[in-house]
C-alpha cells in the first residue's frame, strides 16, 4: 500500500499523539513520523518508546517538509503554535488538530495559516484518564469516532485523505459543523467531566467523612467519577475556557433538572423519581447496542471478578 | 469446615441474593439455602439457575427454621416484610439485610422483630448496573466492603458469625454507626447516582442534539454516567426517599461547588479551574492503591482495545 502521507509532524507528544504514532506505524499508513514536544523529558520518552522516527527540538523544524501537521497540544496554546509554524509549512500541506473544542481552534489557528495550506480541524473521541507519551497505545482509536470539521470551501481531496488516515487507524469518521460539534461535546463530554470533577472535589472537602472512607468505599459508584476526574488538568481547563457558551448552557439545564429531582426527594415524590430513573435506563441499552461500550458488569473490570 | 449457618433464607432474589447464594454454596459456608421472591417468574429463574436449594412461595415459609434471614428487597418494603415474617422467625435466629440505607431500615424493621432475634443490618458495597437473579455471580463480593451496622447491645457472637459469613464470601468487613453509614454512602454512592441520572436525563431531553449523536459519541465521558444511571429504578427511588437528609446535604455542597466552577468558567478564571482539576487527580491514585479499582485505561474495558 502506498502511504497516505509521506511525512507527518506531531506537535505535542501526549496520549493522543503517541497513540497516533503507534497506530500509523503499525498500519503502515505514512512514511516518516516526526515529533516534537515542549520539554526535553517528553521528547526523550518519545524516542525511547519509538513513537516517532525522529524527534526535533523545535516546532519549526518538525513541520519542515511535512505533508501533514497534527497539533496535539492543549487548545489554549494552538494559536501561538500556529503562528510559530506558519512560515515553515510546506505549500499544499494539511494542518489538523485533535482538540476537544472546534470553534475556538478555528478562530485561533485559521488566521495564521498561509494560502494553499489545507486546514481541517479534527477531534478523535478517544482517550483515557492517563496522559503523557507513556500512555499511548495503537488501539486507542479502534471503533471510536473521529470528527472532522472542515470549513466551507475546503479541498475535498484533502478531507478524503485525512479521513483515510483516521480510518486506517481504526476510527469511524463523521463530518460535522464546528458549532454543532461544540454543543454535542458539551453534552457527551465537557459537562460530564465538570460534574465528575465537582463531585470528587466535594468528597475531598467533606470533613465529617474521611478521605480513607471515601477511598475504601468508592466501589459504590464514586470510583467511576474519580476516573473521569483524573484526566489532564491543563487540557480540561482549556476546554472549559474555550467552549464556555455551550458548557454553560448545558450546565444550566443540568442544574434545572437536578433541582427538580432534589425537590422530588424533599417532597417524597417517589413516582417522579421512579419515572426519571426508568427513562435513563434505555439510553444505556442503546449505547451498548451501538458498540460504544461493553455490557459486561462494571465494564468488565479485569481481574476484578469472574462471571460464574 | 462446619457450616456458619445451617439454614439461610433469602427474601427477594435479585442481583445481591443471587450472588450470595452462589458465593455461599461455592465456599460451603451454609447448610441449606432457601429463597423466595414476589413473582413466580423470579422464583422459577432462581430454581433454574440453582441459586437456592429450595424456593418457597411465601416469605413466612421461607424463614421457618432458618438461623439466618437476609432481607434482599428494596428499602421501601422492608418494614412490611419484617411484619409479615416476624411471627414465623425461629428463636435466636439472626435477621440481616443488604439495603443501601441503614437508619431507615433500622426504624422500619427493628420494631417488628421479637425478643431473642438478633437484628444486624448490613450493606455490601457491591453491585453492577444489572439487576435480577440472572445477573448474580459468586465473585460479586470479592475484595469489596460489607458494612455491618449493629445497634448497641447486639450480641457480639451473633455479629462475629455474620462477619464470618461475609468474609467467607470474599468481602472485607467494617462495623459502622448507622448515621455515619448513611452520610458516607450519600457521598460515595447516592449523590453520584443522582447526578448521573440527571446528566443522562438532560442528554435525553436535548432536542438540538439527537439521541443517536449522544449514543454514537458517548465514549467521550458520557457512557460512564449511563452505566451508573442504568441501575434498578425501584431500589434507587427508595434510597433517595429514605436517605433524604444526607443526600440533600451533599447535594447542597455539590451545587455550591458547581456554581463556583461555573462562575470560574464564565469569568475565564483558568487558575481556579486548573487548581481544582489538579487536586481531584490525587484521589484517583489513592483508590487504585487501595485496590478498589483497576489502573487499566478505561477500567480495562475488555475487548475494547489491547495495550501495545
Amino acid at each position: 500500500m502506498s502511504h497516505i502521507y509521506e511525512r507527518v509532524a506531531l506537535i505535542g507528544l501526549g496520549l493522543i499523539a503517541g497513540s497516533m504514532g503507534l497506530a500509523m506505524r503499525r498500519a503502515g499508513l505514512v512514511g516518516e513520523i516526526v515529533g516534537t514536544a515542549r520539554t526535553a523529558e517528553t521528547r526523550d520518552v518519545a524516542v525511547g518508546l519509538g513513537l516517532c522516527d525522529r524527534v526535533t527540538e523545535t516546532n519549526a523544524e518538525a513541520v519542515q517538509g511535512a505533508d501533514l501537521v497534527v497539533l496535539c497540544v492543549p487548545v489554549g496554546v494552538m494559536g501561538a503554535i500556529a503562528a510559530e509554524i506558519a512560515p515553515h509549512l510546506a505549500p499544499g500541506c494539511t494542518v489538523t488538530d485533535v482538540g476537544s473544542v472546534k470553534r475556538a481552534v478555528i478562530e485561533a489557528v485559521g488566521p495564521h495559516l498561509p494560502e494553499g495550506v489545507h486546514f481541517i480541524p479534527a477531534h478523535p473521541l478517544a482517550g483515557t484518564e492517563h496522559s503523557g507519551p507513556n500512555s499511548g497505545f495503537a488501539d486507542l482509536f479502534r471503533n471510536r469516532w473521529s470528527l472532522l470539521v472542515p470549513q466551507e470551501g475546503t479541498d475535498e481531496a484533502a478531507v478524503a485523505r485525512l479521513r483515510a488516515l483516521w480510518e486506517g487507524m481504526g476510527a469511524n469518521v463523521d463530518v460535522m459543523d464546528a458549532d454543532h460539534h461544540d454543543l454535542v461535546l458539551a453534552v457527551t463530554s465537557h459537562t460530564p467531566h465538570l460534574i465528575a470533577y465537582t463531585m470528587v472535589g466535594v468528597a475531598d472537602d467533606l470533613r465529617r467523612v474521611t478521605d480513607s472512607e471515601v477511598i475504601k468505599y468508592s466501589a459504590a459508584g464514586f470510583r467511576d467519577f474519580t476516573r473521569i476526574a483524573a484526566s489532564d488538568p491543563t487540557m480540561w481547563r482549556d476546554v472549559f475556557l474555550t467552549n464556555r457558551e455551550a458548557t454553560l448552557e448545558i450546565l444550566g439545564r443540568f442544574t434545572e433538572e437536578l433541582f427538580a429531582l432534589q425537590r422530588a426527594i424533599r417532597k417524597g415524590d417517589g413516582d417522579h423519581l421512579f419515572d426519571y430513573f426508568t427513562r435513563t435506563r434505555a439510553i444505556r441499552r442503546s449505547i451498548i447496542e451501538a458498540g460504544q461500550d461493553t455490557d459486561a458488569p462494571d465494564f468488565g473490570r479485569s481481574g476484578d471478578r469472574t462471571k460464574t
